[in-house]
């Protein structure tokens, strides 16, 4: 709309490229920062820089962090013959919130899609199996997504993993076919951590 | 949750203030900075830089605008002998949206509230009625809330204005598109029966 100054009309514009802002959103979100303090607004332009800027991949486990190895692989108080492994860094945060795991984590960064194109080599999977050789890791629990990308890498994992005398489990199928890790609700996947099966 | 890295627990905070911003959106919205481009993220950070930094108000109209006077106010296609008087910058954009209305605006910055202790002489009603003094403006249509507040703000504008034999109007009330009948409020039925139109 043209009458809109171009500042009001590119903020309402960059908000609603930002996934599940719509329009309305936007324009809300947009007039609530021109109404708010310019230590408010700069607080969160800081933060989303701060984002870009300080966060890199752990050499260890490549969860994202600011420091390395991040604050997970540094803790003494967990158990780090437990390697539990994801797709997304994002997928961490509900694991953790269920406060049913005390091991450590290996972030894949996606998973084995042939249709796309995506190969174990394009992951961290190499990296996942010199983790697992030099005899301090037990188990590694696959929690990859319980799709069809998901399963695919899990059983490219469990192949790798196996044959070092490693237990490889997985999060239990209490998660409903074609959900997404990232937006599991805590019980369920308090359950799916619990239940975790050897296969 | 101490494992998340700071500056990522930060975004996710600073997301979460936003109005409709719930915790879970703040994680999504961070999650997917930390996925997208350095440029995405700074193309947000400077366009919520540039709503602060080149966004001020109309000295005409006390719309949010980058130019003095505002688009609306220079816009000569715009019959400036009609004033709408709105509470919000941000009401401006529904009444266009409508393309029912080519007059200009005027923005109270908020409502008549004794409850809060805010009168006339905290709004820009004293401007208002300056723009009322050169005999140019033949009517202003009143287009604040229909609650308390705007009732009120809208008796004070009236009260004031037509002394001056301009011709002062408000939106009308009745029912909305798409309301039933067995549902309406006892109040906004009320409106629509004694605002009934000849037809």
């Amino acid at each position: 709309m043209s009458f809109v100054a171009e500042p009001v009309a590119r903020a309402i514009e960059e908000f609603n490229k930002l996934p599940g802002i719509g329009p309305k959103s936007a324009q809300r979100l947009t007039y609530h920062l021109l109404r708010s303090s310019d230590e408010e607004a700069k607080a969160l332009t800081e933060a989303i820089l701060a984002l870009k800027e300080k966060i890199r991949l752990c050499s260890v486990c490549f969860n994202i962090t600011d420091r390395d190895p991040c604050l997970i692989c540094q803790d003494k108080e967990r158990d780090h013959s437990k390697i539990c492994v994801v797709e997304k860094p994002s997928d961490i945060l509900p694991l953790e919130r269920t406060e049913r795991y005390r091991g450590v984590y290996h972030v894949l960064h996606g998973s084995i899609s042939p249709a796309q194109g995506i190969g174990a080599e394009k992951l961290k999977v190499k990296e996942l199996l010199s983790r697992c050789q030099d005899g301090s890791v037990a188990e590694v629990i696959v929690a990859t997504n319980p799709n069809v990308e998901g399963e695919t890498t899990a059983m490219y994992i469990r192949r790798a993993i196996q044959p070092l005398g490693i237990r490889v489990s997985r999060l239990a199928r209490g998660l409903p076919f074609g959900a997404e890790l990232e937006y599991a609700d805590d019980v369920t996947l308090g359950q799916a951590l619990d239940q975790r099966q050897q296969f």
